[in-house]
């Protein structure tokens, strides 16, 4: 608890310190909420340079020109605020707590392989024949099921749901009440939309023999569901981020850094490439493929493959930029209507005098 | 179990009882379920009063000039009907079922404190440092982080999770497996929508430091998600509803006694005002701002401000009233173009007869 | 684990074997992935045609007329690939993996009765008075609420929860996380949308004293939430099936051998008739009647009934043929404002010319 001296949070960020490099910074916090000298504030926005003057700070982290206040040290940066956020936040987050090794209530089956350092929660489960990698950590009320392979120095909270046989690679993060591994939603139904009958009474049930391979460096948001495939694998490629509350369907495969923003959805077997961007409550038709770095604007429906690096919105989604323009389109007939009224009765008027000749 | 005497019941209603006012009332019923004379009937709706001639109860809630059935007592009663069924059904509600005290399977960790009359449920666990006011019911299989401070008289629902240093205030209700406390989903990504670079070969990851505060009497539904700040606070105002399986993200701050249903999104950093709407299925983008008392109509993208009183639909949201109107100009296309099309024509023979001239 | 004979699997297709019906088969595979003479190939598609020259299996499931790989054997199969996959997929797969009988850690309520053959996961908790039927498999980190009747032969994944006095039927199926039971969202607003007051201060609660009760052979995905009625019955028909984080609301009733998609939500008192099909992430308004056999499209917002049979899509949703149509016209404006204003230049010149006469 003796902190991080603010030279060494200044290395980080690449710059230097004006003032007292060997300050102990315990807390990063807003201007704002800052309570005393073991506290950096991060003022590199304007709504938190408004909170300057008044921080109880012992060091500030500032736009280059802006004066530090009287008294405070100050680490003068040029950089992207959001880098620089990012940056900071990895170095003051204490991680959730956690003690050390299996608690007494967790059910370890006698043939799970914990490796060192592993802890297990209260309360948790772990199936026959898991692994868990060096360092990871299982928090309370967990539940990894039968086979289930997880790498090193993963962080799996409270009340996740890992399935039998899933796969999960180094340093993923699993947040609350994700699901990784339920049965995928793949039923026959007894007819068609065009009222055509597939032979059959009632909806028919394909099952899930296949499981969800997780990559390194993934994170998944709280109750985010990710269903394991029919035969084969579900993927989700290494560094990609999930965030809360999404739906990854059957046999769907994404690519490496992807972003996927909460509510969206994401149908059996669409294949996502690499670095795309999925915003929130986006959905995705199943089969469709969607190429490396594309963007799919939130709440967007898409229902045709889209171009790598394009950027796709609205319901069917189509180019973002034709997009708008039927949006203007529309927003436009309200003044073209009455003037295609006033052409009809121009055109009555020559009409008419056409006629009186 | 002797129940509550019916006169009791209609001073609740600010109504008075025409027949047995000491009849003991066990159960609040629709007519058709009604089994004996324990049992009061609401029959408000035309819908409930179709089964007023055949209903079993004892007794009965009916619009003031309708006739109870023979035997039956009656609370003629002059307002909302709504309202009627809002009192009476807090009457007659016993709540989730649970015993007193901490269940052996519960673990608490050692520092924790649990005021008088708090019900820890079966295979929960309560982390380092969290207090727990008193009266408050924790059921089974919850997870409560350490330092957690939870109020009097909540009621916490299976399965939910409530992350490290999370504060909720008194009398607040949390159903099944939601989570409060998430990390919050920010991660800069690798290049933005128009192609340009952020310098950086992954999504690189925001830590969130901050917290999640939930005010008194709020209510947040199953499956739902609050995600915690970056650097302060994502804010819950006192008396706000929140449905299932909604997401809200981190530094998000809701006002008071606001309604969020089901499937709603709302994006980091939004700002929603007091009293607000936001019906199913709506996503509000992250920055912007709602004014107090707006409503946000079912299935809405908010991407720009909305003013307080405001009522936006659409997606991209607009004043509904402009909503309506351009659904309409679009529906009228189908007439309109056949009507331009004769007016092309009708051109084309007023040139040809002014050649000809 | 000595498999199942070829010419068994073979009848289950009611199909013949050509080459070794005594073949033991124990896996159902992908052509690309299989590994050995235990291994059946399914390769019933084009894309999984593509991998039959070189795959490992002992035997293939193939299209009559195309020749198997050498050495192995065949059923050729003429019926629709997706019932093959479904009724082979049901003879491969082995559940979930699970021990007999009641976990040491589960919390059983004394008086709750289990029948023959249940099995109770680790740190799973089931309340006073609940019934189990035979054969069902409650995971682990489940809750079983009080009161609650469940069914025979039915899976219940971990970190379910089951509110008090939920009756769920047979060979039911509910996926990891999902909560059967919680309250109703059923708040009386501040104030309405049109600005008037409710004459309240502060939203008003109306207690869900109903329940949940769902009917045999149904399916629940995960994280889907499924909230009680106000007075009477939330009720899910027989065989219908629903798919992970899907929002049903209080009083709904939904018919027989529906398919509910993913990331969908149905508003409170919604009625669905049987052989529905509801898209992913669409939404259904409160009160809204939809016809047997109907269809709404994925990304749908439902305010108005839905006569049975028909499909709808858009929002708000219109019958599908219509909503195409629209679609197109709004496409259309784009060539269409220049045609316009083309033909206001032209009348512009014969008022011109009619002038100068």
């Amino acid at each position: 608890m003796g902190g991080r001296k603010l030279s060494d949070i200044a290395a980080a960020l690449s710059s230097a310190v004006s003032g007292d490099g060997d300050l102990a910074i315990t807390r990063l916090v807003h201007p704002a909420d800052a309570e005393g000298p073991g506290d950096l504030a991060i003022a590199l926005t304007d709504e938190a340079l408004g909170h300057l003057a008044t921080t109880r700070a012992g060091a500030v982290v500032i736009p280059p020109g802006k004066e530090a206040p009287a008294g405070s040290s100050a680490i003068p940066y040029r950089g992207n605020e959001r880098i620089a956020l990012a940056i900071l936040s990895a170095l003051f987050d204490p991680g959730p707590a956690h003690e050390a090794g299996v608690h007494a209530s967790a059910v370890v089956a006698p043939d799970a392989r914990l490796a060192a350092g592993v802890s297990v929660g209260p309360n948790s489960t772990i199936g026959a024949g898991a692994s868990v990698g060096p360092g990871s950590v299982i928090l309370a009320n967990v539940t990894i099921g039968a086979g289930v392979s997880l790498g090193r120095d993963c962080i799996i909270y409270p009340g996740v749901r890992i399935g039998d046989r899933v796969e999960i690679g180094d340093r993923v993060r699993i947040q609350f009440n994700a699901a990784i591994g339920a049965d995928g939603f793949s039923f026959i139904p007894v007819s068609n939309p065009d009222g055509s009958r597939n032979g059959i009474e009632r909806p028919m049930r394909t099952h899930s023999l296949g499981t969800v391979v997780i990559g390194d460096d993934v994170e998944i948001g709280a109750s985010t569901a990710i269903d394991r495939a029919t035969l084969r694998q579900t993927r989700i490629g290494r560094g990609t981020k999930i965030d809360n509350q999404v739906q990854i369907a059957h046999n769907v495969v994404i690519g490496e850094n992807c972003l996927i923003c909460g509510l969206a959805g994401i149908a059996g077997s669409a294949v996502i490439g690499d670095r795309v961007v999925i915003a929130s409550e986006a959905g995705i038709a199943d089969h469709v493929i969607i190429g490396d770095g594309a963007t799919v604007a939130a709440t967007s429906g898409v229902a045709t493959n889209v171009p790598a690096g394009a950027v796709y919105s609205g319901t069917p989604a189509i180019p973002h930029v034709q997009s708008l323009e039927r949006y203007a389109n529309t927003a436009r007939l309200k003044s073209f209507y009455p003037r295609v009224e006033d052409l009809k009765k121009r055109v009555e008027a020559l009409e008419k005098a056409s006629e009186g000749r």
